[in-house]
């Protein structure tokens, strides 16, 4: 049973939101929702304060659209994220070993995961297991490189 | 001038394909290019082979599109890649220092830069550029998580 402690520091230079729920599998998952989500809702809120600018007029209905897109993006963008870290932290714990394929293997799950909740097609969700799996040893790739 | 050497090896559990221009931005750029472009080319692969297997005909003029569609998605994915990773050792070189706002600063730059190559109207050109930050920023979190 994850114990219910929380400690939570938010510092200018390093962005670090930690929540232990005293399990390594929650922790991650939590965390890649919480940080990942929070990214999500940066990004919509920019997008849309860049549109505010732009057409120059600020309304009360119009921050509450805002509000609630960052809230939709924000929980998509860290449920993508908090299924594929969990999935990747499965991974290596049952092969046991730490590399690209492990990144490979949670993509596909995580895309064939994400697809399946979302009501898609037997097909669309092997399409979609493909492509996170690429896009993850992609990004695992990147990783090395920077 | 970069140097001409050029030393290759692909090995089975690691992929290491290494080329050396003598210059660090542009063996990271042309690394990313290769390694992400590649990783492109068998994402369409493995999705071109499930298609053939899964509607049980194969034919030649379906290999041709298939190659062709490979190569063009290798070499968007190769793009990608390079210019990011590019950006972000420029970054890093210009701001001396390794955290995660080079990695939302090279993203932004680089949606920016491709939508600009893509001949993208001035404001999806921002919106681009808001995206890829995100994007990279989110990646950049998920890797402290794995």
């Amino acid at each position: 049973m994850p114990r219910g402690g929380f400690s939570g520091s938010i510092s200018s230079p390093r962005i670090d939101v930690a929540i232990d729920m005293g399990n390594p599998f929650l922790n991650r998952t939590v965390d890649g929702f919480l940080k990942i989500g929070a990214v999500g809702a940066c990004k919509v809120a920019a997008e849309d304060t860049f549109d505010c600018l732009h057409r120059g007029d600020v309304s009360k209905h119009k921050l509450e659209h805002m509000l609630k897109k960052m809230c939709k993006e924000g929980a998509y963008w860290g449920t993508v994220a908090g299924v594929y870290v969990g999935m990747e932290y499965g991974v290596e714990r049952i092969r046991g070993r730490h590399d690209w394929k492990n990144a490979m293997i949670g993509g596909a799950l995580s895309g064939a995961l994400i697809s399946a909740a979302s009501n898609n097609h037997k097909d669309k969700i092997i399409k979609d297991a493909i492509t996170g799996g690429a896009v993850a040893t992609a990004v695992e790739f990147i990783n090395y490189l920077t």
